[in-house]
């Protein structure tokens, strides 16, 4: 008979902890999509103790091992023990990869997904470490948004997501990397879809996860300053620039609390007022310096065009003022092939087939960049 | 606010019960693989009430709602409340279909998996009926064995199937069928893959589902005869021969109990015994004529071929003897084309691209088969 | 220094001829479309002593080394020799194929394409029989017509066939079969497109090449009886129907010469005229019968549906009477997946794709047969 | 009847010339693979006077028509009308592209392919500009060899080349280029696959194809200085660095005429010799700095790894050196994905997947690199 243990986070060595989190493991709190941990087990069984909670968008769990998602279910409130795997050929070493596939989710102050215990009867072993570090930043199609349900479903909920068929996840598993999301549906580069400019990416760059509100996230450090140092990305590669877009054309003024907002406008002509993209400009020039200033030695890859191209201009406008200004050698934009009719997912957004082709582009760029700078 | 309430499966007309199980519908006890509930529903919510238990190996979970799965999960023990869906717009209908992706397991007396019971706030509605019905009957592949898993995982469990990435079920939708599937890894035409002429699936083909053991699944009705008059199916699909072909080559005597097996013999140049191929060709023809018996009008298609052909010549021999002695007209052997590297999945079974082209031939060759016969 | 010399085809041995012709081989004349030579040749060149005519539809050649297109040549007028290669390896033995890629043009008396010599400095070596024989039947589908030029291109002229990115081609590729190919543009199983019932295949079937007119074609034995005893098809798979179809909306009275024409008919809600459809089933049954006489042993496999399926009903019922009347089980009828957009080449008939899977259906479909009748 | 004219190409003001040639137009003599003719026409028939010779490789001819080949052969010696097309609708005008599909050949003194005249019953029609010109400067992988004849066919031959199933061609297309291609089976940045010096590309660049010997050749300008003022590209596509690679395994002393080469060396541990591989390094550098001093405004982009990648870190050195002396922000190196099994064709070289996927990835990156310098 195999001796059953129960191990906090904290307690096992070779366990990675992936995405932005603070340095509490007992129990580990998982903010961002796409956050959680991996680890190389030994073992007949082996079970997660998780804690969950919610007010109206409820976080979903994925589990790999070796690579092939065996599981992936939407969780309920409390703490609850899901088996990872049980009965399985004990002398063999596997993979295991258990994450959240739920946005940070800022209009939920409720979210919670945390990681209090892993059991099992067998042993941990050494862990690898990858061959390169990404950080990704983007908006919705980050998020993998679409990625789950029908092609016609057009509810935004929890279930709308899917962080492993997805463009982050195909690249960094092309690549060998071990890779950290910071996405947000509606987000932008100056502001999100609506024009509101508390939806711009940048302003949470700095902070563990500025996007997560409440009390309870507050206590557990979702807005305390990120420690750059622990984590240097060898590429950092934003896809920004949708929802700045879609904030042009978006119909109606819109109220935050008690302000309304001013509209990004339109030309008479139907093309974006030029001073309103020269904020978008600016923003993403300054968001290109933070990004520089707090890691001095990544690789810089902007990509755009999943979903439309109207800021490409604005954009390269953008890339070429810092370039300019900075001397810097590593930054550049990558335009990305729009998702064609057949390659949508639901929610009208990207699916399967335009992530994996947009992964086979981005992957193919990085091990160029690495290749020429190396 | 919506009201929300709960219904047995006996109290939802338009529920449709697929898959081989009893009258009982309050709990509805789920034996096969593929076997469940499928139903239309107007909500916002929904959440199924199931009750799961096994001696080692636990039955899974899929939920798939309007044909994508959103949900694919390991169960506990005890009864338990599933969320299929929340937070959806409650405007629009979703078709939802809950499977047990697990096969009927006759090694774990104890396997159990039953709903008692689906909540919502919403509305059923209609449900239409499909094209057609395609009863399948086969063995490991049939069940999905190796579809989920990574491609070097060799452990058996109840974890390494999969009936959604399955040639059943995209053969059915392709079709727009309703479906059962009678199939259990390891069984045979004659024999199992060890020469054990108990693992038979004609021994089975008439009760509900003889394949389930124990006496809970007896007080089930696992064990009493199927009411053939209740659900005709239009196409009859075997798949089975492969158990036989390893039978040949099974190393070493088997003991089924207190009792040595008489092992299926291969010649000296290593071609399979004439007489024993006689004993799995006299079980397909016997086999065909039950078949007929039952089903007076089904389109019997009977495939071979996904993981070797050495049976063809036995099965060719088989159906050309079914087919002078019976008149039958409507009986016939389909060759499948075998599964390549690169097509396999965990356990060296066939894997999605092999089960693909594999519903894509039968599709096409059942299509064909009812515009001739319309 | 290696000796050069010329044979006539009657003198090479192992020198196959491909499609129907007669006994003359001094010179030999290609009549219809795939029609051909094969040869295994040892040499560092080879030349072919062709002769050419024509009126206005000039005949085309394909030459072919090891399977791989080399050559696809408008022919000139009167003798040439055409080299096939030269400056190859000579310790090599290479299959040589070279066809007439041109149908046989019942419209220009003066079609002429011959075979005078060959001439090599190497050795004809020997030529192993194929698996099997097939002779195909059709109209513009089977004659390739659409396989050459650009997609948008809509002139029918001789540049807009080809025979060998041809389902015909690629389906015997696929079996390893030899081949005859009878086939002519606007042609039918009752009437041609128009409705001229002296366009129908069926009438040109016991002939050399009945549909190759004038007093050249005449004398070379175009309207002789072809000897069935020469060749016997394991395979006819007959390609018809399109046309019949068209013929029910060909718009306006025809006049053949200086007679007028019976229209097919429509009814007034649009659909065929059962009377005339009557028509067509009756000539589909004769054709079969005229067949099944011709060839006792051939599987007979009728397929259509590349270009529309109106007429399979009528297809359906016309087998149906032939297997009830004559008690025939080697003759079946095989629906074909439609062209769908992005499949067409030129003149809105199917190009590549479409042949592609057309071929991969039908080469399945007779490895089937034939196992099921071995 | 329409009237039958014969032009002269220095006739023709709306005709094309592609590729590198004298300001000769009666006739216009193709020096280069892939260079030729493209001219826009309105007629039912035209045909081209051209004049073939040969010592032992004889030139091949493609014709297009509207972007799809409709013929490819070989050329016999002396002047001969070749006819594009006939029988055309001439209400409709039409792209035609006649282009040599042989190499310059510099081991065969006697190769020519002229031009002499243009004959048609129709009108020349105006002839839009391309979108961008690229000029490829490559080796036997640039000239297409491998792209005609079957997989396993060995012979090195004017047939074992084909310049429109080629990167360049396909490249070009996707792009709406017009473009050049310098190419030379064997040929290297330093030396040819031999280590011979005198097969390096960069020698023959400012020569209109200084490649082409004797007399004949040297008569019709081969020899002169290339006017770039003529012809400035917009990218630069250099695909050299293979041969360069060979020469370190080349098998034996070589004999150039009367002298031995010195080889490149190998260390003893199999790794090149680093001595060596600076030549190579010090070439490349070299060749950066004449493709800029006479291309001032041109995009260069130096492609390498279709067969092997073992010079990629001599050329990363080389670039990087280049970018560092020059200041040039406009260079860069793209490593290309391997040729993969299923993706040869003759003669072990890349075939036409290979060469398709190269195609896409080229014409992604300069896509990108042209929005960035827009």
């Amino acid at each position: 008979m195999r001796e059953w243990k129960t191990f906090s986070p904290a307690d096992i060595p070779c366990l990675r902890v992936l995405g932005r989190t603070t340095d509490v493991r007992s129990p580990l709190t998982l903010f961002w999509t796409a956050s959680g941990i991996e680890l190389n087990v030994k073992a007949s069984e082996l079970r997660v103790l998780i804690e969950a909670d919610y007010g109206n968008f409820e976080p979903w769990l994925d589990i790999l091992i070796d690579g092939a998602r065996t599981q992936r279910l939407m969780l309920q409130k409390g703490k609850q023990e899901i088996c990872v795997f049980r009965m399985m050929d004990p002398s063999v070493t596997r993979h295991v990869l258990i994450l959240r596939d739920t946005p940070a989710m800022p209009k939920d102050d409720q979210t919670l997904l945390q990681i209090h215990g892993i059991s099992t009867d067998g042993s941990f072993e050494e862990l690898p470490s990858r061959d390169m570090k990404i950080e990704f930043i983007g908006d919705s199609i980050t998020s993998g948004e679409g990625g789950c349900g029908a092609v016609g479903e057009m509810t935004w909920n929890s279930g709308c997501f899917d962080c492993v068929d997805n463009y982050t996840f195909m690249t960094a598993r092309e690549l060998n990397a071990e890779y950290h999301v910071l996405s947000q549906s509606g987000y932008g580069i100056f502001c999100d879809w609506r024009g509101w400019t508390g939806g711009a990416m940048p302003l949470y760059y700095t902070q563990v996860c500025g996007l997560a509100h409440g009390s309870r996230n507050e206590a557990l450090g979702a807005g305390t300053d990120w420690d750059f140092s622990a984590w240097q990305p060898d590429v950092i590669l934003v896809n920004l620039g949708t929802n700045d877009d879609g904030s042009f054309t978006f119909a109606g003024q819109w109220i935050n609390g008690n302000e309304f907002l001013d509209p990004m406008r339109l030309n008479p002509d139907g093309t974006p007022n030029a001073e309103d993209l020269g904020h978008v400009e600016d923003a993403a020039v300054n968001f290109l310096k933070l990004l520089r200033a707090k890691n001095p030695e990544a690789q810089i890859l902007w990509v755009y065009g999943m979903v439309g191209s109207r800021m490409m201009p604005t954009l390269v406008r953008a890339m070429e003022r810092y370039l300019a200004d900075s001397g810097d050698t590593r930054a550049e934009l990558m335009p990305l092939a729009d998702t064609l009719p057949g390659e949508f997912g639901s929610r009208q957004h990207p699916g399967y087939p335009a992530h994996a082709k947009t992964a086979a582009a981005i992957a193919e760029r990085i091990r160029t960049l690495r290749l020429l700078n190396a």
